[in-house]
């Protein structure tokens, strides 16, 4: 039991040298990794440069001990980064103690809702964002996330939650551009870009091990931080308008306590609930596409309790809302962690910067930490959905297109939120209109078909109804018009027989269509049956009156139907 | 073309002397039931008694020319008032030109809302508010329409949108209740109850022939107003304290031009798509189970053009909000009515009422009107349908309840919106967690059961997997967990073969799902297959790279899946 809610108990009692060899050595690289990514994620959110560096701290702490995931690495990540901006910027203005309380609030109900959604075995909620959302949502907001950091190349101020507002302050601004800025700012890029794309098949190229020259592509944003750092501080660009992170104060975090005003609460509720099902969604599945390559498991409803877990002692250490992200959790499985205890080693990494090396990012220009994270995030991007679902199917390929517009037009909340709502809504749209046949016999057997789409034996005083679906409300007065239109359309008809071989289940709205049904029928002198009902829903309908009230009988088979109702019309 | 947006073509030419005379004399008895009617649910929605008549006479007119049904009869009804005083109050004070305006300009939106869903085919909307959503939000709202009447039996004032609202307002006031109100409400009150429980079975005792006792029961309403009002008049009540109807202008209604303010018309929006769907919700059923009863039909989409139609005529005539009403369109039905002609000669007998007789409507008592109310509404509360649903599905017994108890508690639009999605959440939640078996081999058969269920040949190196739901967003990351839940627990594994007997359709969502766990599976050394994928799923699937990137095969049977990878497990 206990081991249930405490993974740690699973594997660190076991815990032996080769494993903790495994996990230092992932534990170095993907320090190095995170700490420019910290800063950036902090700077994307709007938060001081520490709050970055204090999330990937504390939280990788409880996620090890809460963890279902060997190898998960939890922090701050762009799309989190980007979510809590466009919160609490609507409750606080950028640079206040306000704004950055406001972000812990958020990660403390985030870190709430996700720990009572993980205790009450709700993990399944997450199924409401369909592939398609994510999908449009994520490059939506990469797209988003890189119109926002052009600003910090460019050396302008721009704001705003949508692409069109942003675009527009960005043009507007553009007479203030900084020199300085966009040689640091589009240099970092071009280099980043190019380490990325060109550099490791060159380092190949000239005899190094594939690993070496991996390693060495992934120390290329810590490169570009050092280079650009040292020459703002040499040729002292900061008074010449480029924009520096400035001081960072050196040292662990403080004990923080998010501040308890319920109407702060309130504004941030759905966002905290938006931020916990996106952060959930990318940690899940990046979570559980590891532990497959090694036939390992990962326990949703775990991962919910460790993620809240984790967000909570962001909270609380003067952090900010974090998740699994995939590029550092892919990292420290390709370096060798093998247990969660490399994040713990990783937090020891990070504290150990944050005590020694903080004076050294006082000259680091933001301009090079914008290029990191538009390298980062411009590989969220995938136009390809778009094609591949207008291919597979228009229902798909709309939610995508909705979830993508409006997340780009009206804002991430409005975007998730309608891209859900289509997603469900055409959901239903689908399944209220199920396939229904009228069905005669074919010749000379006993099976029944489609009689559009066969030459079948049918009668004009009794009617064969196959409806290719469970019934429930959306498609339980569909079911009743197609019955009176068929109705309408045999004066001399006596007996309808519902075929119910495809029927899984029938609800109350359906049932009362059902009574509906048959007592339009009975009026109108013609007798309901049905046939071939499954064992499951024959026991439910045995539960109600509906059985007895029935004008009609239950056949076995559609054919001992006919055979009763109508012997003449078979062939 | 034309005669389907104008049915009247149906029958208007063909108009015979017998329809004539059935239409006539429906419209007499219908004529005296809606003067009490109408001027009742004027009240009850805190407009002018003359509102009531105004939409009681050109909406008939539209709905005769439009209406698809032969006997439907249309005007304000309770629950479409009780909805029209929630969203008016909230933005006009009773009394104030402003209030009857909003309720113009709610009865011109409704009838826009429901023209365009008419004109778009979007019918099936409706399908969202299931039975249990209807019966709990019907329930609640006669529960709330009688807490709103007692007032008006006991002379006091009270007001409130809630169940405990009113009832707080009500036990405040019960001071001023004033003697000569409670003896005329009350006493109408019983009177009505008692003709409608007691005097047929009398009025048949003595002799009466059974038509003629039920004109005299449906007559009653008529009897108590007249009675009553010359009481107030006789006995001068109304300067006593007995609240009467007062002053209403004689003559034909004005061409009103509902106010085009753009903020009045979006706070009016969410109130006017509700009252649409539960005005045609109500209608419609009405109007199918009549037309049912001659073998006629109803054209979902039609009605809500007519009714659409007709709400904009009741716009436009100083009317308000209307639709078709259960207890006229029966008496409709029942007097013998053949054709939408009777509608017109009803709004003929309103016309010539209100023409001649409105100076003696001034004493009728505001008690009686609510007598003639709480009498009508009883019959709606339906709690019958808890017990039902309890014993037939907690799932739809637990909407019946939310709906009911969100109605009576925060208001009639909270309680609609909280049953939809409560209804939405629990379907997608019950789709979400389909039945998924672990298939084996029935010995000495090619049939393939649960292994749970049934005594059965495995493979440690083959998986067979059965799902029996269609493949969507809300279940695909379920069969993920499915798998790799079984995948972890079964070392040796080689194959994971899918049985696919169930899916009938696979969207976007699960396409990703499959190709995820195919790969899953591939980085673990398993390969996936499928078995018995139904014709329409397999083209879909060969629109996509999925079967090409599968690293197993498909096959047409489940035993040629087995036989071919583990036959030395059949047996």
């Amino acid at each position: 039991m206990l081991q249930r809610w405490l993974p740690i108990l699973d594997w660190a009692p076991h815990y032996n040298r080769e494993q903790l060899g495994g996990d230092l050595l992932a534990a170095v690289i993907v320090t190095l990794m995170l700490i420019p990514q910290s800063l950036a994620y902090a700077m994307l959110a709007g938060l001081p440069a520490q709050a970055g560096l204090y999330a990937s701290m504390a939280p990788l702490v409880a996620y090890a001990v809460f963890g279902s995931s060997r190898t998960l690495a939890v922090g701050p990540t762009a799309v989190t980064s980007l979510l809590t901006a466009a919160a609490i910027s609507q409750v606080a203005a950028e640079g206040t103690l306000a704004y950055w309380q406001a972000a812990l609030v958020l990660a403390l109900m985030s870190g709430l809702i996700l720990v009572i959604l993980g205790a009450l075995r709700l993990g399944f909620l997450i199924n409401f964002m369909s592939h398609p959302v994510i999908s449009g949502f994520i490059t939506a907001s990469a797209l988003l996330i890189i119109a926002s950091q052009v600003k910090h190349l460019l050396g302008i101020s721009a704001s705003g939650a949508t692409l069109p507002a942003l675009l527009h302050d960005l043009a507007s601004n553009l007479g203030h551009t900084n020199a300085f800025t966009v040689v640091i700012g589009f240099g970092a890029l071009f280099f980043l870009l190019w380490t990325r794309r060109r550099l490791k098949p060159r380092l190949l190229a000239i005899g190094l091990s594939p690993r070496l020259a991996d390693a060495i592509g992934k120390a290329a944003p810590v490169m570009a931080v050092i280079v650009t750092t040292v020459a703002v501080w040499v040729f002292d660009l900061g008074a010449r308008g480029v924009a520096i992170v400035g001081v960072v104060p050196g040292g662990l975090p403080d004990f923080t306590l998010p501040p308890l005003d319920a109407a702060l609460w309130q504004h941030l509720l759905v966002p905290a609930l938006l931020i916990s099902v996106v952060g959930f969604v990318e940690s899940v599945s990046v979570g559980q596409t590891l532990a497959a390559k090694r036939r390992q498991r990962v326990d949703p409803n775990q991962e919910l309790v460790a993620l809240g877990g984790s967000n909570m002692a962001a909270a609380f250490s003067g952090g900010m809302p974090i998740t699994g992200g995939f590029s550092r959790s892919v990292v420290n499985f390709d370096a060798g962690a093998q247990t969660p205890a490399a994040g713990v080693y990783t937090a020891v990494g990070i504290a150990l910067a944050t005590l020694l090396f903080t004076p050294a990012l006082h000259y680091l220009p933001q301009a090079t930490l914008a290029a990191t994270i538009i390298v980062a995030v411009s590989s969220l991007i995938d136009l390809q959905t778009l094609r591949r679902t207008w291919h597979y199917s228009r229902f798909d390929f709309s939610v995508v297109l909705i979830t993508l517009l409006a997340t780009l037009g009206a804002g991430v909340e409005a975007g998730l939120i309608a891209g859900v709502a289509t997603s469900i809504a055409l959901y239903l749209f689908r399944s209220s209109r199920p396939h229904v046949a009228i069905i005669g016999q074919v010749p000379g057997t006993e099976h029944f078909r489609n009689v559009l789409r066969h030459e079948v034996n049918t009668s004009e005083h009794v009617l064969g109804v196959r409806i290719d679906e469970s019934l429930y409300f959306a498609n339980a007065r569909f079911l009743e018009d197609c019955i009176n239109e068929a109705v309408a359309k045999q004066p001399k008809l006596a007996h309808v027989v519902l075929n119910c071989t495809a029927i899984n289940a029938i609800d109350a709205s359906a049932l009362e269509s059902l009574e509906t049904i048959a007592e339009r029928l009975q009026e109108a002198g013609i007798r309901l049956h049905l046939s071939e009902v499954k064992g499951p829903v024959m026991d439910r309908l045995n539960s109600t009156h509906f059985l007895q009230q029935l004008t009609g009988e239950v056949f076995l088979t559609h054919y001992q139907a006919v055979q009763t109702l109508a012997p003449e019309s078979l062939g």
